[in-house]
């Protein structure tokens, strides 16, 4: 299972937005295409989002376009993400540096390659951490379809079961966009890992009869002093773990590290239209006229974090000096 | 609004399953049809299912049935909600004092009036207790739709905004059943409060925005030392309010009160079908196997209930001696 393939002259994304209920790609070979799809989450995941960027600049270069232009474009297509912004900071490295466009399509590959090694890299560091028998809850999804395969905290749980330290996954939902119910539940449903789906609302109440041990989820940005941006309602679900004495692990690539926000508070966090909310499949379910907030991701402090996981290393009780010696500042 | 009206021989229940789309009624002619609509969610919430059921046994002695298996078919609908039990205690002391069919429909009559009654009540009480300028947050439904009329925690919530207390409402959407999303927020716009509808992972979130200053609930069942049975989610809620230094309220009727359950534990929480979590309006979200766990209340403890509200009146930290002393024991 994968979320795009590069085809030698267009990039193919897997249409998120259909899954579980039917396997639609749809192919992109233009850098507006792929602004759209990112922007209408045909394809999502912070390290998949970097990745279908880089191969949309690669478009713009073999289609002869403005590079500027396209970098400008695909960067205002989420705002949370930071391996969106990372990625294109990779890309326009090299198109400084006179790269053409199949120098480019070199770039895009190697951001996608050292994206899948870091997340098995990922998975052992994080399932070594788990204690054998151990129940998990995981949020949102962050598997193969978010990510270049494997997965981030997906990818933990991935390695945490073979390894037989994890004996049952929990799933929450994930509203308003169901990433949980739709595409976590798929691919672990694929993998015959133990796994039950939860509304979001019933995590507490989960981690009351003892069923977890570990939260592991994935990030979208984390700034300077370990604050950690990602899907709305993973802040909820640290509160909580942390009032039942639960773990909190946090998996991530180093590129989701960004060195440049010093603290969570400066984190632009996305919001989307509130039909997202009103509205489900396509049909209206609130009274007219009403209104929502549809906040789609939040920070959760780092104090409430217990282990970083990134391909670099673990980081037990992220803090700004940790994360700094991480990076070698 | 209403959820439900005696029609002198039969009881009509307004479908909440197809509200706010569709404003259907349901007429119910016999105990049995009224224990199938409380099991279907017809017609919920606390109070509202205990009338209901108090003039499904009236339609029982209308037709002659045996009334002991009325009382216990209605009985066994639905687990949680100890109003059922408690309005069922009372037709089942009239019917052993010998009451006929009339006389029943007298007892139903005022059960549903002092429904009312309380309401009105707490909503003066509950209100009296929010500094002026106020946000709140509420979860599922528990106005009008919810109890004979005006609601418990709705109810606060509308003699809170009346009063000039509570300048904005925030409401959880309450997977699966979207009772915040569509019922709550239905009755909000017809009353022309300010409210927003959130999902309910992003109630942490408005929570750290200081929008929130009272989370106002209701509640399916309070044990003797005040640990209280409500809507999934309820609990998370209440941790995250201590969390953020926001005031946690309960509103429930006295009736809602069980003595003879010591503590949250004794409670029997209902877990409805895995299909509720997937599938959404009729049609499945997750892949197929897949499988899901549906607990539909959770019990918060009282050490994290800030005060409750009964029409007998305010109990600020409840448990069991303040209890005891709100019922005389």
């Amino acid at each position: 299972m994968r979320a795009l393939a590069w085809q030698g002259d267009r990039l193919a994304l897997l249409d998120q937005r259909l899954l579980p209920l039917e396997e639609r790609w749809i192919e992109c070979t233009s850098a507006a295409a792929v602004t759209s799809a990112i922007r209408d989450l045909v394809v999502r995941g912070a390290p998949a989002i970097g990745i279908a960027a880089a191969w949309g600049v690669v478009l713009a270069a073999r289609a002869g376009e403005p590079l500027e232009a396209a970098l400008a474009m695909l960067r205002a297509a989420r705002p949370t993400a930071v391996n969106l912004m990372w990625a294109l900071d990779r890309m326009q490295t090299r198109i400084a540096a006179g790269a053409d466009a199949d120098a480019l399509a070199l770039e895009a590959r190697a951001i996608q390659d050292e994206d899948l090694a870091a997340n098995r890299r990922m998975g052992e560091l994080g399932a070594a951490l788990i204690a054998p028998g151990s129940g998990v809850l995981t949020h949102c999804n962050t598997g193969s379809l978010a990510t270049a395969g494997f997965g981030t905290a997906l990818g933990v749980i991935r390695a945490g079961v073979a390894a037989g330290r994890i004996t049952q996954v929990h799933a929450t939902e994930t509203r308003p966009w169901q990433q949980g119910a739709r595409l976590t539940m798929y691919e672990l449903v694929r993998d015959r890992i133990p796994a039950r789906l939860i509304a979001d609302s019933a995590a507490a109440h989960l981690m009351r009869t003892g069923a977890v041990q570990w939260v592991i989820v994935g990030a979208d940005r984390i700034a300077a002093n370990g604050d950690t941006a990602n899907k709305i309602g993973t802040y909820q679900l640290a509160i909580a773990a942390r009032h039942h004495g639960v773990k909190f692990m946090v998996v991530a690539p180093s590129s989701t590290v960004d060195l440049a926000t010093p603290e969570g508070a400066a984190i632009e966090i996305e919001e989307r239209a509130p039909e997202e909310l009103l509205s489900i499949a396509g049909r209206r379910t609130v009274v007219e006229s009403a209104q929502a907030w549809n906040p789609v991701f939040d920070v959760t402090p780092a104090a409430l974090i217990d282990v970083l996981v990134t391909e670099r290393g673990v980081v037990a009780g992220p803090d700004r000096a940790a994360l700094g010696a991480l990076f070698g500042q």
